[in-house]
């Protein structure tokens, strides 16, 4: 938790044994976990730097059951934190240490629906685990396109209460682009079916990309209909060692065109990220040897398959980078020729994580600009950290096409956690001044939680809170739903 | 206006000699609208079926004026009618004949004010008219895909406002995925600054979601930043002659893939319409003679130019079409070989409101379902409006691939429109009611304005009516923005 962070206030109603006893009557035995070794890890964020309390973990069965008990909380005015995978960067999903109500877990509500392969769509519960409706959309030659390292026990409601990234949002946008419709219980228990399957609608407010993105402070998502795409038929994948990130967004900006619009990925990362990997994750290789300090991960992926004898992806990519070389923009770059070379491709840019944490200490920062601002954001924002910190080692990386950076640092070689940590408010001021100044995000796809409250509210105008304050007073005036998250109110 | 509207209570309060001078101090006399003859084109709706009234029409030169105007009638209790082109088709943009206060027009507020060709987006004030946009991106070798009938003259405040939808959304979704930042004022007059280029932000609610689609009664859009796409280098147009709606949705389905995820755009046409607009529209040409009852309008749209001898679009799509006319969904096909055949086919698609207007008195409804109900909807539509009146002409046609049908009927040769008119009621009601037991939409694109406020409180459930007017009270609590409109406070 950021030193910064003073617990907000919170509706204290406590879980009488009545109101327990009225729970298990709504979710029985199975639905209730009260005793402490259970509760553990749905009060812990992941990495356990969070560490909150609840009364008592509730997982309904389905979403009547989800209102009876929001209805139950309501009226004794007891707070609810929702919760799905609980793999969030942020502590949105994690109780403060302070919280005396309930976690609610949709972790038991796993169910896909429907699937309609002829109308792009499917329908799933919010439990739902991301990789499973991944592989359903497979199984249906069908794309669900969100894709990011939780995806194994991340759950599709926490996605869209977050509002997730990945690499793929450079084309299919946020999760809140994935959604036709959405079910909701409200703060007050009432139960919004707004899970139509439609891509047109124009019959009053918006209240779906109301939801996302709230990070249950709002309500709950229960159900959810999510849109399909075609699945790939035909990928070419690259590694290009290019002049600087200038050039990267360059690159990107004719590749559009090049690829019909079939650019999928675009991830840049610097030499010191990708040497990061190479000396801490092992198996991995160094796809290309260049004297450069910046690569890119490019993907083109069809939806037609490659026919005999015609240009397909990999021949398109092949002459777009020989016009790129001749542009003096890549300095060299090699294809995937087969699906393993693609591979580990991918598990360098996948391993950063891992490779930091094996690497020691370190601050990262998840900040987006516009994308024609990345290269000046990069070079002032390498500037400012080492101007406080100069045996800081940086590595950034990131979804270029979002305009979204992974400002990330090792701390200096030797540094100890506790060292690292008394400059990480001066850098951090310095990032987010630095992104504010150039109109960016403070966090581009991880959120808010707990994490960045006073950030938020350091950074955002008067204006804009009073007016998120506005609808969530409105919408939850009791403030049971996910208390303290987000905003102060 | 419908019969069943009953006009809702607005507020009343007079725009008094003194608010005028007031007014004036503000925007100057260039920005005032007094008279009777001028105010007259921004109290009528464009159809001219909505007349209505304000005291004055307001026509600010910027944002600070727009705030200003605001303030001053917030503390007054006035009522504002925000209004852009003015050319919605269901009076969301026109006062009420009751309404005593201010038409606030943003059509003076029409600069582009920056083009960002490398970051793909392009920053411009809520009056710009939307076909000056498509053409400032033609210029930057970009695309803006907004596309509708009104375009030379409707303004892209009012197109996001209405999240208006067109014939590209299949490919590009609605207007409000078009933005990546919005400028609003807000029912106090404060200025909500959302003027961010940014494809990923997860700070708060996402409240410029909550603007777009509000038809102006929660704020003015006074700024947007729009995202931009490659321009169009290889188009292949087709007309298809096809077996049935069944048909359709398979044919789009396959057509995802096969285009590489090109498909611009998918318009279904029942022959009864293209014979109305042959007809009636002077120098249109059948494309094919077929005996069918259905057609298909298809367009691939790719970023890359075609390389010489390499595979284009038409090859791709000559491949395909063979392909479904094996598979019996499509009976004949014709791809456009020169820019004059592609306009032709287009030109049919574009008159059918002028056919139509040429036919008489009609009905129409913009409806919506899942895709994959659109053949049912049409099948059980026709039953139903049929039953009702078995002369009625109808001529269905629609965005296929967005499941939304313009559900349009010719009266009965000879009747009159005041006959046709009292079998309206009934007609309506059993189209709306079945688009509602297939949970589909009753106003796709066109949204609910003043023309649907009584259809949507009467299908919408009470607790999605309750949660807009919660919001809506929350952020206007005077009631003061565009009232009367969408819903009833």
């Amino acid at each position: 938790m950021p030193d910064t962070a003073l617990p907000p206030t919170i509706p204290t109603a406590p879980v009488t044994p009545a109101i327990l006893e009225s729970l298990r009557a709504i979710v029985g035995d199975k639905g209730l976990i009260a005793d402490d070794q259970g509760k553990q890890p749905f009060v812990t964020d992941w990495r356990g730097s969070i560490v909150g309390n609840a009364a008592v973990v509730v997982r309904p069965a389905n979403v009547e059951e989800v209102s009876k008990v929001v209805k139950l909380c309501h009226d004794n005015g007891i707070a609810i934190v929702p919760q799905a995978g609980n793999t969030g960067l942020m502590g949105g999903a994690t109780p403060w240490p302070s919280h005396t109500g309930i976690v609610l877990s949709v972790g038991r509500m796993n169910k896909v629906l429907n699937v309609d392969p002829v109308g792009y769509s499917m329908t799933v519960e919010a439990g739902c685990v991301l990789q499973t409706l991944q592989e359903t959309a497979a199984s249906h030659d069908r794309f669900f396109p969100l894709f990011l390292g939780a995806q194994g026990s991340c759950m599709i409601g926490g996605n869209l209460s977050t509002n997730a990234g990945g690499v793929q949002v450079l084309r299919y946008g946020n999760a809140r682009n994935l959604v036709m419709g959405l079910e909701v219980v409200l703060p007050n228990g009432d139960i919004w079916n707004g899970l139509r399957a439609l891509k047109k609608d124009n019959t009053g407010y918006d209240l779906k990309h109301l939801f996302m993105g709230a990070e249950g402070t709002l309500g709950i998502i229960t159900k959810a209909v999510l849109k399909l795409w075609p699945a790939a038929k035909d990928v070419a994948t690259a590694w290009l060692a290019i002049r600087d990130p200038q050039a990267a967004i360059e690159i990107l900006s004719e590749a559009h065109g090049a690829s019909e619009d079939n650019v999928g990925s675009c991830e840049l990362m610097s030499r010191t990220c990708t040497d990061m990997v190479l000396r801490n994750i092992p198996g991995t290789q160094d796809p290309l040897k260049a004297d450069t300090e910046w690569f890119l991960l490019l993907e083109w992926t069809s939806a037609r398959p490659k026919a005999e004898g015609a240009e397909g992806m990999a021949e398109k990519m092949e002459q777009f980078l020989a016009d790129q070389m001749e542009a003096g923009r890549v300095i060299d770059a090699v294809i995937a020729q087969s699906e393993a070379q693609a591979r580990n491709m991918w598990v360098i840019r996948e391993s950063v994580a891992p490779a930091s944490r094996a690497e020691g200490p370190g601050l990262s920062y998840d900040i987006s600009v516009s994308i024609s601002k990345v290269p000046e954001f990069i070079e002032r924002g390498l500037k400012a950290a080492l101007d406080i910190l100069p045996s800081i080692r940086p590595y950034p990386l990131g979804h270029i096409g979002d305009g979204n950076i992974h400002f990330s640092f090792m701390g200096p070689k030797g540094m100890d956690r506790e060292t690292l940590k008394q400059y990480s408010p001066a850098i951090t001021r310095a990032v987010n001044d630095l992104v504010t100044s150039l109109d960016g995000s403070i966090s581009a796809e991880h959120g808010i939680g707990i994490d960045k409250l006073d950030e938020l509210s350091h950074y955002r105008s008067r204006i804009e809170l009073d007016t998120m304050r506005t609808i969530k007073r409105a919408l939850d005036p009791k403030n049971i739903m996910n208390p303290g998250k987000v905003l102060r109110i």
